[in-house]
């Protein structure tokens, strides 16, 4: 083998067919392609498909054709109906690989895994912690749990659409994590929506007050939690420089305060209520890590009420 | 003037006298002592002063002897009637300049503001957005509004004790931004608790959830809310990524998977009542910005319901 021929070896890209190509489909297709991935692509409607023709992509007909076409297959549908068609449609696939990035809840990723094994087909979840733009960005995460082997294989290719995270061997793992942190995401925004409604009510502009927020956020905030997260495995909340009950005291004037703007309250009172049922569960002293204590117990909490 | 004599006259520290040495006030007094500023401070209880002398400091008797060592006075106590006790019992204030770190309501920041008035006493209300430890830290955000007079003259000493930030002339909105940024803050700590607990369920301990959440809240979410603060501003809510309808139908997962694992659901429910607010309200399709909307028409929105 000559020295050219061994360079082009070590840079050839896997072959990948991409299943699905909605906002979030065509996104990956065209990340891969970027990055020199010889790419087969299929979506139900072929309008969508036509203009990949041109960027070098290999336009499947069938979604047959599609799954022929390389041994790594990544499907990114509306949801698990949807793949669930297009698998049955595809013919053999015993021996393939295949990455699915529909979401879905974390039963319907283990569901899928199971038929992938009935298939001989190997099966990496995921979830993709951005929207299409972020797609290639390697600051974005996505998030993989299921089999280890198809991870490592194609780590290469999973890594240009973005940083790949292996959670473990789980299926529904990754989709676990994708709505906890959808969660976080939604309780952020709306907090900020709401700091944001308030300061309004006294003319000021949502750029102004976000810059702050931003900082706040990703300094301050994100250092607590940090901090927080280990008091939560400890089991242990010391609250030395913040307790619960400062925080219950604290919350009353952002409660007045949106009151009086004509801002609703609903989300502060819901959050008072939940720092009150942990001071009243003796975490008064703790820290706001405890408040972990009153989410989790949800059915002894019920009854005890 | 010898060049040794300059060089000294401009690193010449203001005096400064901090009233208040409880956790906060001890780091304020610490950090500027620190910065090299003279400092002169009082505390009701004198035992928690007394180890400031052996660090540099002025101890005074009475809030009388202490207003009158510095033309700078910051006040760091329990809460505005404190502040107001030690105000009455330290004789004449006309002439120097407050810098008031207490926490409160933007009203009582304006109340306090207008008895300094009468006192010809200039006035800075401020929130200290950091806990002791972060005081000194550069990073970390010190909020003032009021007097720009007291700003301007004072910055270096302020400078001292965080990233000084001037909001304005309205004295209350500092104090406003601060009730604004910790309702964030308790939002995105749910939000967060609520997620760690949910992922728990699955036997993943919150350092590692946290690893991930903190990437997502610093990288992805902060992203957001700066795109969404523009929408905010314009008053249109484009949904190219991600609408409201499609969080709608996410975050059901989030509540199905809390449920599931015996999480409480309250906070995702909640949010979920707050999107389809939305929805019903015309913005099914536009990004999650526009719940803002529901949020500031809490009075109108009540009345339709
Ligand atoms: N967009 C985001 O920001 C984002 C972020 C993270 C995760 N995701 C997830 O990625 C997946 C796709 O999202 P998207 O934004 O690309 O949605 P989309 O633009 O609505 O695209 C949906 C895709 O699914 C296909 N499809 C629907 N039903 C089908 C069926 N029965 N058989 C075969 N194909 C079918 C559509 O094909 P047609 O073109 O023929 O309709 C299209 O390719 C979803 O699970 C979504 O939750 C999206
Ligand atoms: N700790 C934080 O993380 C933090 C962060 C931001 C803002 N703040 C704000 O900073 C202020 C002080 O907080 P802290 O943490 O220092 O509280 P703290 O440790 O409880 O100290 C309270 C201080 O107020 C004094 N005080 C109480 N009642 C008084 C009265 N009637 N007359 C004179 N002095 C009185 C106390 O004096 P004695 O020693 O004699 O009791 C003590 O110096 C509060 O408004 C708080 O909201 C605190």
């Amino acid at each position: 083998m000559s020295s050219t021929e061994r360079t082009e070896k070590t840079t050839e890209k896997t072959p990948v067919t991409v299943i699905g190509l909605g906002n979030m489909g065509s996104a990956l297709a065209a990340t891969l392609l970027e990055h020199g991935h010889p790419t087969t692509v299929w979506n139900r409607s072929a309008a969508k498909a036509e203009p990949f023709a041109d960027r070098g992509a290999v336009v499947a007909a069938t979604p047959g054709e599609a799954v022929a076409a390389s041994s790594l297959i990544i499907a990114c549908v509306l949801d698990y109906d949807a793949l669930y068609e297009v698998m049955d449609a595809a013919g053999p696939l015993a021996g393939k690989a295949l990455v699915n990035l529909t979401s879905g809840a974390p039963e319907q990723a283990d569901e899928a895994a199971a038929r992938a094994r009935s298939l001989g087909l190997g099966y990496l979840d995921g979830a993709i912690m951005t929207t299409p733009p972020g797609v290639g960005n390697p600051e974005m995460m996505f998030l993989y749990s299921g089999s280890a082997d198809v991870f490592e294989a194609h780590r290469p290719a999973l890594a240009a659409l973005g940083d790949p995270l292996y959670l473990g061997a789980e299926p529904g793992h990754a989709s676990l994590y994708d709505v906890a942190l959808l969660g976080l995401m939604w309780s952020a925004f709306t907090g900020w929506l709401h700091g944001t409604a308030v300061v309004a009510g006294d003319a000021t502009k949502a750029a102004d007050f976000t810059a702050v927020a931003v900082r706040w956020l990703t300094h301050a905030v994100a250092g607590f939690l940090v901090t927080y997260a280990s008091q939560v495995d400890a089991g242990r909340y010391p609250g030395d420089d913040a307790t619960v009950d400062v925080q219950i005291a604290a919350i009353g004037h952002l409660i007045h305060a949106a009151a009086d703007r004509g801002v609703d309250t609903a989300l502060p009172e819901l959050l008072k209520a939940t720092m009150e049922r942990a001071s009243a569960a003796g975490h008064g002293s703790d820290s706001y890590a405890s408040v972990i204590e009153v989410l989790r117990k949800a059915s002894q909490n019920g009854a005890a009420m």
